[in-house]
């Protein structure tokens, strides 16, 4: 395989830039009126909707393991995780605003492949590279992307609306992300440990689904309008620090305690065998495992009949009662475990 | 001198942004409807007013210098940096995301510090911080600040609508950022060379302006409104890169060409003093020196005298003609130089 390597140092900053403005312009969204190229862009927001925006910063070794994320995929992540949260208002994507810091270990082919990624999945659902910022780094890569977006202030949906007596709902499946995430540690334990052979080739084979589910996740985005043209949705979060977390977020938000099923959280047979196969259990693994940007949402209990017909698998997964802010998550085997602390990742905590 | 050092671990992520959120909450604006807690904030924009976006990066050791940029001073210098850019569109600061990469050597007090200066340079025009990102990083901080604005159609400036026979103004003075810069550069290397002992006094006497200036620059964000108050500004960009780099910018982005004239490019008389110290043309520092954060930009020749009676020094220094993009200075000597490239700062390049 030839793979080439050219010093970004060799195209330099402005070399470079351009390279990323044609990528961009490759979409074009009618809101948008400047896009790259002055101080800064300049949007036209469609008259009476609310604007939002949301951001996200990705450093190399923190957010991501270079060994197993490819440029391609993190361009693609880059996009869906900022993708997802503008999903989580109901919002329809406009602009996006990218920061970039590259050491100068990244090549431009590399930094091309990255570039085409995030901008065709921004692309796919309207959203268009309107500004940004290109940097040297002193250590590997920093992406920080910003995105806007606009919704109708009656379909507008935050995390504090939910009511005692809502169904709680979710999309997809849970759990599937944090397979992924462990298989890839897993081989990356391997290859270490043998190592780093040249020829070592890690084992994927049958968890194509948790892997794609890790390494490019599918923003919720046309789901999310979809649900609020048929319901008004009283509460909604995307999963991303996983179940428990993002449950007692809209929990906190909303002055009310949540009351989960095991039987109905969706968790796929993949995640399933895979978490056995770690001899871990997989409701962990939908409870805490985060990544997987699948909406998590609560609507008046006579509206669930009519998302029937939407495509997506939706489930209800429990309901919202009056109460103390508390995550309560009900066991098959008749016993409960309560949260209502948050139980996912921080970062600057002390490590065993 | 009693400095506490509290390690953010101590803390962790959510004690740290909960430090954030209430140094934050100190401002408000009533078109942000939800800041910081949900998976993005929401502005309601003014009917009728366009939206502006800005963003800008800042990683340690590229863009700034620890031995002698203070917590504070970046704070507020991140905030100006980026109210400068929505200035030079004429429009007023709404709301500001903050996304930060923090090293484990830095502590709790020394985020304070910095957040409380950000917070306060951005408050002071209105601007709340409604979102942002804050993570572990693996080397030093790193802050991206995205900022958004509105403005009127009639009222917005860009770099492309400069016109033959526009007179090209500049607020304020040029160099100053840069002569500030090389007295902090020139005092640094006297503490490295006299191996940083630990009573060692660096000589800032008489040059409190120039450092003024390129420590905590001063953003022209209500200079630019009453400009496009009292006339039609054609376009507009702040200095950042230095005269020669910026006005190209317009010259390029409008499709004409501009002729400065030396004797009318306003330089301070400590710039002017500083320069000669070391054996550099002030000129040199205007043109190429970057970072003042001054306006640039050009108007009808009669629509000058409108602008007499603002507050805030504006200098007509020179014109737009008809021509390919370039930017001619005159020398006072009579002769002139021209540029049609760019000649300020680029991230990548081969350094000699």
């Amino acid at each position: 395989m030839d793979i080439k390597f050219t010093q970004i140092s060799s195209v330099g900053e402005f070399g470079l830039i351009e390279k990323f403005n044609s990528l961009a312009s490759r979409f074009a969204n009618s809101k948008v009126l400047q896009t790259i190229g002055d101080d800064a862009a300049v949007i036209k927001p469609t008259p009476g909707n609310l604007s939002v925006v949301t951001t996200d910063i990705l450093i190399q070794n923190v957010h991501f393991d270079s060994s197993y994320t490819s440029m391609r995929h993190l361009g693609q992540k880059a996009a869906a995780s900022n993708l997802s949260d503008i999903a989580a208002m109901s919002a329809v994507p406009t602009a996006a605003f990218v920061s970039l810091g590259i050491h100068s270990n990244i090549s431009v082919e590399m930094m091309e492949e990255f570039y085409d990624s995030l901008t065709n999945e921004l692309g796919r659902f309207g959203c268009v590279v309107a500004g940004g910022d290109t940097s040297a780094s002193p250590v590997g890569l920093i992406v920080n992307v910003t995105l806007t977006g606009e919704v109708e202030p009656e379909r507008l949906a935050t995390r504090s609306g939910a009511t005692p007596g809502d169904v709680v709902c979710v999309t997809g499946d849970l759990g599937r992300s944090h397979a992924g995430l462990r298989i890839l540690q897993r081989e990356k334990k391997k290859y270490v440990e043998a190592g780093q052979p040249a020829d070592f080739t890690p084992n994927f084979e049958g968890y194509d689904s948790v892997l794609q589910k890790h390494l490019i996740p599918e923003p919720r985005v046309e789901l999310s309008r979809n649900i609020s043209e048929k319901i008004h949705v009283h509460s909604m979060i995307d999963v991303s620090d996983g179940l428990i977390s993002d449950m007692l977020h809209i929990c906190k938000s909303s002055g009310v305690s949540a009351v989960l099923d095991e039987e109905f959280i969706p968790i796929d047979p993949i995640t399933r065998r895979t978490a056995e196969e770690f001899n871990e259990e997989p409701l962990a693994y939908a409870l805490r495992g985060g990544e997987d940007y699948e909406l998590l949402f609560t609507i008046a209990e006579n509206d669930f009949p009519k998302l029937y017909s939407l495509e997506g698998y939706i489930r209800p997964i429990g309901r919202i009662e009056a109460g103390e802010p508390k995550v309560t998550v009900k066991r098959k085997e008749g016993t409960a475990e309560t949260h209502s602390d948050f139980v996912s990742y921080q970062h600057f905590s002390r490590r065993k």
